[in-house]
């Protein structure tokens, strides 16, 4: 493979736009909505992954029994407070420059996210992403991060090999996904995990936000 | 100086009370609405400081020009935001056991936060403490973290040397200040810090929060 081949796909929340504290916000309401006291960083240390997996571990953890209704009224509930939390929702600084730099430069580019289309879309619009995006949304596959589904078909959707794509997230999840998808994680300070945990989980290069990862984009292969 | 002279004190926000991510979410609606566009993970990172110093560092950041009505204007309308949402905060698992257990050893403890008391008081009702309880603000002080003042006070209103002090606190403000303080400090993830950045800012042990803390406080003296 060569440069040539390289391709850049992006998780969404805490990556592009500036959401993750919105989506933690929004699930500690739902759990205690629901009578479930879970400390707040331990939600935001799960953000990111599948919205099931997630309640379910979060719920083993905390020695909770489940059940499939308590897991989709929870992310009912979610949902009804993400919503209502949007409005304070913005692009990561960088974001929009960052994407209109690859699309000049004819590098196919996708955004791949474990959220589902009726919450990823205000992040879309804030964003401002022409309708022709490659979008791979949860509703797409059959397992969200940490598994690989999400940004192995992102890559097929763009016709390109994972093994050469860039896959930027804020998460250890999605660091963990794109090693079990074999491209190359590089990860961002922007959803408010420390450097030393993305490296840890297979980060090959950690940035602040958009902006600064497009100021060393030549170090990852995005070549001006 | 030998394990009877031991005191602890601790920090309150993100410490004691999962407080964190609602003052997080106070300083970025108060900040928007002033038109300043800042990152949430900025913030969060700054949380725990003093709150004129964290404004004063953050608009000088982004390159803005702060005046002293502005630092005023954002920490009322924080204060504002945040009253509305103290009724989502609650004490950390472990906190009310982890201080009854120094009490009942007679252990010496206080609380030292950068908040002022009309926001800590929300926090320390939660926690239900005596009002005879060590509490010192940032109105006890004249420079509140991360300068050394409020622990080097929290150990004189107790009576115990600074140097043999247990500081706990879930920010790197928290250990910088305990350091300068001279004092041993003590990290909790609680508050959404990595252990990684908590130990490069000093810390001598990282816990997970109070409960975890408390299983293993024979590490750091606090002696059953």
């Amino acid at each position: 493979m060569s440069d040539r081949d390289i391709s850049f796909i992006f998780d969404l929340d805490g990556t592009l736009v500036d959401s993750v504290y919105q989506h933690v916000a929004a699930w500690h309401q739902a759990l205690q909505a629901l009578g479930i006291e879970l400390a707040v960083w331990r939600i935001h240390r799960r953000v990111g992954m599948s919205g099931g997996l997630f309640t379910e571990i979060l719920l083993r953890e905390i020695g909770r029994e489940f059940t499939p209704a308590l897991v989709d009224e929870l992310q009912t509930r979610h949902a009804e407070a993400y919503s209502g939390m949007a409005k304070w929702v913005r692009p990561l600084p960088g974001a929009i420059l960052l994407l209109e730099h690859l699309t000049r430069e004819r590098i196919p580019w996708a955004i791949a996210t474990s959220g589902k289309l009726s919450s990823a879309k205000y992040s879309l619009q804030t964003l401002g992403v022409a309708a022709s995006t490659v979008v791979i949304t949860r509703d797409n596959v059959r397992r969200a991060k940490p598994d690989p589904d999400l940004f192995v078909t992102a890559a097929s959707h763009l016709g390109s090999d994972i093994e050469s794509a860039v896959i930027v997230g804020d998460s250890v999840w999605d660091m963990l996904a794109a090693r079990r998808a074999r491209g190359l994680g590089v990860g961002l300070l922007s959803g408010g995990y420390g450097q030393d945990e993305l490296e840890r989980a297979g980060a090959i290069r950690v940035y602040e936000d958009p902006a600064d990862l497009l100021r060393h984009i030549d170090e990852i292969g995005g070549r001006a």
